[in-house]
């Protein structure tokens, strides 16, 4: 059960009742969703005060349920609106790798209508032997390209610590699929006033991916965007197996907006353009892809980089597909 | 390697190679494809006679492969082509489950414009205590509802002893999930000159289904569609993964049709549609999906099937959805 | 729910109750278990007669399930018990070879004190271009090693119609993990006055193997052995993953025994010794092991094959370890 | 390849070969290891001074590899060592719940001859809305009950930043299955002096676990116990899949410990003592068992917790099987 307490609510109230409910032995949570104090209880309770208004919620998530907020969520990143009916298109490199040739990239993702500009900073690698990212250095580098370009920046971010420095470089904070346990990281981000774009865990089952967006949104942001990027099956044909179902699954399940990332989920570059548009056929906000000028030469995940003439094509085709389903692009 | 004899070689000819094989111990299968005699050979051949063209072909699969045969095929049922232009349209129940119902069923299908009519006669059940199905008294109401409508007939056998009675009803022969890897029944559909359409095994890789493919091939019938129909994963949000990527993928591997089947694949009815319009995007030669006149009271997969009206409304826009891929419906 | 005849009821009393559930519409199933016959109903029944036991069984497998049968199952195969304080070995090559190896190997088993002979004569192959097994051929050289040694003999069947063939020289019908659910195999071994051996699909659950299971004791067969042979999980690693906890669960589950095949599970030679160890620890009724010769000469599955000098030590080390789990070997 | 200094190596030596390897491009990682300096290349080296040894490593992963080093690594805990002769066992509620109730706990493992006490102060949840554990204060009563019992402390760190402080307190550092990838928690871990317990993440392969080892290893910590834990499969009878064939093949890729949880990765309390007995005949170094004096009111996990009676048992039982493998306990 939630109890929602109304807008002109003074704190001894909410404290009030925090005590009524430890005296029951009813575990409580206090969170504030888009100004609003609200207390989760892991139970029911009774005699309830006229200033709380009291929902049942059945599904363990609560403030990403459908039943608590039924109109979508528009994360408005700094004007671009994600949600809405705009696709929007976050392009980039997996790695920011050097000056020149990101802003070179940026400025021809923007001359074909990218929204957002993404790449890595700090790269979880599977190895530690493998380039970890170019860090501050790197954050410095998108935000040139930003200044020159307006595109806005979407970049990971891997340890609580590093929360408050990747945010003053970035507009969007991505937590990737290794991360979408690391509670810890998920408070922090939780914490800061930067969107989150919230990637799905390799092996994480939607309704644990619900729970970590709850993670963020009870710790008062409010602005979350699911992105679909491959699940870990038996198939070893592609690098993983892209869950495209869940897209309209999640539209019934909750209010958050769903992107797609074809390029982690197949791994494999000539498959990025037909599921790009089966993304949006399946209802996707937007998508995420990797781009490089020199796919062959790129640091990591070459072999799932759309070159520019690829992506250029991609969204020349998008402008047709996205209207027959009542979209822009 | 593979070993193609021309058109005009004598049987002499075809046995002095299969015995100069087995002599030098290399095993070796004479396959009949579109009226070509072949050899596939594991191994390689020297001294090949100017009368046999040979290819070698690195994928285990040799006629499944676009390495053999480049063009797309068409399966042509009886007029409806399988993989041109065209959009082709399977629906009908899961189960035949009684005359009355399913000719009012055909009769609806066929006014909106679908081009075949899916029903189980011979119905795979987990448990020994479910419906099995009205085997030849189902086969007789399909080919009822044939002859009152024109659609055609897509319905599975389950054992190679009844492939022959299948196919004096079906047009097409379905092989389902469970039976992927069930090789008798693959060589007997092999030797039908009715197409089959091969669902995929739960939890069959691409290789193993294009290896099953290659059984009935290999036995002569080169009119196989392929049917993903979703894999078992860890998530169990949905009955299965819809494992939407393998489209294109196939596409690049074969020259089969490939048609998906968003019911089985999803389990969920309000899903169909937009997973439907995906797997148009991803690059679908058709789709194959559950309609029943009352889902709920359905004898099996009430659940996922769609009702009339909502089959209506996804063939309405699925009209104006193929037009952007540059397909006709 | 269940209904248990008497051992003295007329058919006529068998017919008239049948009458009466198909008269309320209460789908039923006329089964014969260990000489009783039993009517499975999905749904409950009122104004049972006293010459009827009745009992509610909560899961979807009835015969299979401990709720009906609590003592376990022993299968005799004509004097070797499965099921029971003995654990029973089973081994050989993975398919029938030639005769002089297979005799030879059937003597060495003898001598190390195997139960059984393992040996495919026909043989389910990825490709259509692989080893298909000697087929009846095969089957005599089995019965010869027979003769012989005395070993009893174990081999799978793959379609309904060669039932009869195999059971006139098997002791056990095989049935593959590719055939867990290749029903109409199923009814017919349940027909088939031999035990059975019945492999779990590699993407089977446990409630999907139980009910395959019941598909055979339902056609009156009550000897069903189940074996584990490794499933088919995101881990490449090894050929499959063994699921040994399901060798405790089952025990639980089901009065049916239970054996492990350490060879298909692990695919590596050098795993087979612990993972037998770990299968008796584990509460298992006895082992499938692939013995050859020559490994590395063998036509299928030389790679987890043990040579006779290693099974000859795993059969010397098994003594002491089923010592210490109060069985005998 | 790896380049091993002599133990006598100059930092000036350290130092030239690093600029030399950047200046031809081969990317490098200087590394400590049992007090030697190792540089890991990405790349092969020609030219190599006397003083280095050098050794080409097939494995992603190196420190963590048996070509690396060839003898078993004992992780000695202050004189509890674990990898050799005696199976060592880790028992203790899931979280720390009280101090009362864990001290009577503590004192009932050390009678019965457990080594160490495992209990969460930091509990990883998937949902905001769960018990997280006592935090410090819950340290605080893991460390009385050492003071009380001299057991040996296990207890889970989930962020770098509380490293130091978990590591005053406990005497083996615990990464859960969901951090095996927080790769700055490795990296905290492998400046630590304390040993790192390191849990398989729940869709890990063996290469990836074993590289998240490498992560610690390569900072300089060589004391990692690895522990299966169980990994997400289709099959949901159990809470996860207990993929116990690792445990033999972990000995033939690393030499470092092994052990299992059976609590967590078969989530039942009935399938524990079996499953314990499997793991020691696979092979393992330890196992880890939850332990509860009251499991039916345990805050989490109480399903698959032992009461202190059923601890005992398997405790007894184990004495008779450790024996028959040539291990004590």
């Amino acid at each position: 059960m939630i109890l929602k307490f109304k807008r002109d609510c003074t704190s001894e109230q909410i404290h009030e009742m925090e005590s009524k409910l430890s005296a029951d032995n009813i575990e409580n949570y206090v969170v504030n969703y888009k100004g609003c104090r609200i207390i989760v209880c892991n139970g029911n309770v009774t005699d309830i005060p006229e200033y709380i208004e009291s929902q049942i919620i059945k599904t363990p998530y609560k403030l990403a349920s459908k039943e608590f907020q039924n109109e979508k969520t528009i994360v408005d990143v700094d004007g671009v609106k994600v949600g809405g009916n705009k696709i929007i298109m976050i392009a980039g490199p997996c790695a920011v790798e050097n000056q020149e040739s990101l802003i070179e990239e940026a400025h021809f993702l923007k001359s074909i209508g990218t929204d957002f500009l993404r790449g890595g900073a700090f790269k979880p690698r599977t190895s530690p032997y493998s380039f970890r990212g170019l860090k501050e250095e790197g954050l410095k580098i998108l935000a040139e390209a930003k200044d020159e370009t307006g595109l806005k920046i979407v970049t990971e971010v891997m340890t609580p610590t590093d929360v408050k420095l990747v945010a003053e470089y970035a507009d969007v904070l991505q937590i990737g699929t290794r991360n979408m346990q690391n509670y810890q990281l998920l408070d922090e981000v939780g914490k800061s006033d930067k969107p989150v774009l919230l990637k799905r865990g390799m092996s994480a089952t939607v309704k644990e991916w619900l729970l970590s967006a709850e993670y963020i949104l009870s710790q008062g942001n409010p602005d979350v965007i699911l992105c679909e990027r491959g699940i870990r099956t038996f198939e070893t044909a592609l690098r993983n197996t892209l869950d495209l179902s869940v897209v309209p699954l999640l539209r019934e399940l909750t209010h958050l907006p769903v992107i797609v990332d074809p390029s982690h989920a197949t791994g494999k570059r000539s498959l990025i353009n037909p599921m790009s548009k089966a993304s949006i056929a399946a209802g996707a906000d937007g998508l995420m892809v990797e781009v490089h000028p020199c796919p062959e030469c790129a640091l990591s995940d070459g072999e799932e980089s759309l070159t520019f003439q690829q992506f250029g094509n991609l969204m020349e085709e998008l402008k047709s597909v996205v209207k027959v389903f009542g979209k822009a692009i």
